[in-house]
């Protein structure tokens, strides 16, 4: 497995890559919903590429950038177990050079849900993600489910910019209580481990609910919050049923929906979702 | 010379083509500036691609989009002459599928000069090159020196955007008595024609007034602006003598500067520069 940090290192270690190359954009300290990605990418494709870099242009000031979870040592056991071929971990100097002033964004699909409460947030993820793929050139590019929205603009970008790569979306990865796997997950104590499981028993409530034939897009919503305000350590944020591509928000009955939600679990603000009648 | 039309058909006909590959990307009605662009990528690559797309999104309502010259079979004529091995000739619905809404921005150089004047023209502008290198991924992109600032904000975003090419910018090629070629002179009455050349007739002035030891930004500037001045068809929009890099207006005295101006000339609207002291 190769590791690069400049963008003439990574020139030369992508061009001795065989095609179909998939890829894994990853901001670092993996679980094993990003292994899956990798995993899946090592099925698809003859080489894989991955990079680690918590991108700072995400991040709103009063965020978590400063104290986001980092061992590069272990991403790299990790990353080498799963077969990865090549490593780009760029340096913040590299991303944004002195004089920066390009940015790429999507306009409709940010102003909702994530992009409301982070109004800069896509900005920063759609521009870092559009000069990875610049660099990498990849021909297949893996996102997790558990980042929604991210991976609806990211698709919408793909399409809108005419990038020529298949872009895939894996499910969410959970731990075996349910909780979904997030590196921001180190940051709870004990008692919110516990209290976050809320999210997901709020989720599955609903898709319970929804399988049992309810499908008033407010009683879905509905279940949800009640889940989240029975734990006392939990502050719900958001809670959400919205058509699962265009993200807007459902009224009446619903076929299919994206059910998704962010909740305070002390200061540590976690985000999950569920795709139902798909 | 293959001929294209979809992204798909686009994507198999790169793949054929060797590397490097050289891209001219162009919005057809092609003079000898464009095809002094295939010329220098013909001789720097082992293949050259051209695209001819009027994009409308880099024209505001009020511009000469539905009226901008059109010859394709003539441009597909040049451009076979010239060596060149694929032609792109994307439709408007290829390029901007419904629901289209992701944009790239250059945000401080596009402030100034073409942008003052022209605030959404480089938005379009750098969304549609993005979409271009995204889909063509070519080693050697080619501009004219004659847009200057498109130069210098595409070269930004080349820059910030990761793209890993190589960004070669040529010289203005004129006609015999000085006008900077253009595919808008086709607009010009004859009378209109010969007036246009005070564009040219200012900044060789301007050159020769450098040339003799003038470095006064302003004077520079008011060579220019009395030559326009003193032809009654023409209509001075602005003068600027600036920084060729950042595009800042110079005070006082000047090392190097890129002279740049725009001109009505009854109708049509001319641009032309000079860099001096480089």
């Amino acid at each position: 497995m190769k590791v690069v940090i400049t963008a003439d290192e990574l020139k030369k270690g992508i061009a001795e890559l065989n095609r179909p190359l998939g890829f894994v954009p990853t901001m670092g300290f993996l679980h094993e919903g990003h292994l899956s990605l990798v995993r899946k990418a090592r099925a698809e494709n003859r080489t894989v590429a991955v990079s680690i870099f918590a991108n700072p242009t995400q991040f709103a000031p009063d965020e978590d950038l400063e104290n986001y979870p980092r061992d590069i040592d272990r991403d790299l056991e990790l990353l080498s177990g799963a077969g990865t071929d090549l490593v780009w971990i760029p340096t913040v100097g590299v991303m944004y050079p002195e004089n920066f002033q390009t940015w790429v964004e999507v306009e409709e699909l940010t102003k909702v849900l994530e992009g409301s409460y982070r109004p800069t947030h896509f900005r920063g993820v759609t521009t870092v993600v559009a000069k990875l793929f610049n660099a990498v050139r990849p021909d297949r590019v893996y996102f997790g489910q558990k980042d929604a929205q991210q991976a609806a603009v990211v698709s919408q970008m793909v399409r809108d910019l005419s990038y020529p790569l298949e872009m895939v979306v894996c499910p969410i990865v959970r731990e075996p209580d349910g909780l979904a796997m997030s590196s921001r997950n180190t940051y709870l104590s004990a008692p919110e481990r516990q209290a976050a499981l809320c999210l997901s028993s709020g989720l599955f409530k609903a898709r319970d609910a929804f399988l049992g034939g309810e499908r008033s897009a407010q009683k879905l919503r509905d279940i949800v919050r009640q889940e989240i305000e029975n734990e006392p350590l939990a502050e719900l944020q958001y809670v959400s049923c919205a058509d699962p591509e265009t993200l807007a928000e459902l009224k009446n009955e619903v076929e299919n929906c994206l059910i998704s939600l962010a909740v305070f679990v002390g200061k540590t603000r976690l985000i999950d979702n569920i795709i139902l009648g798909k």
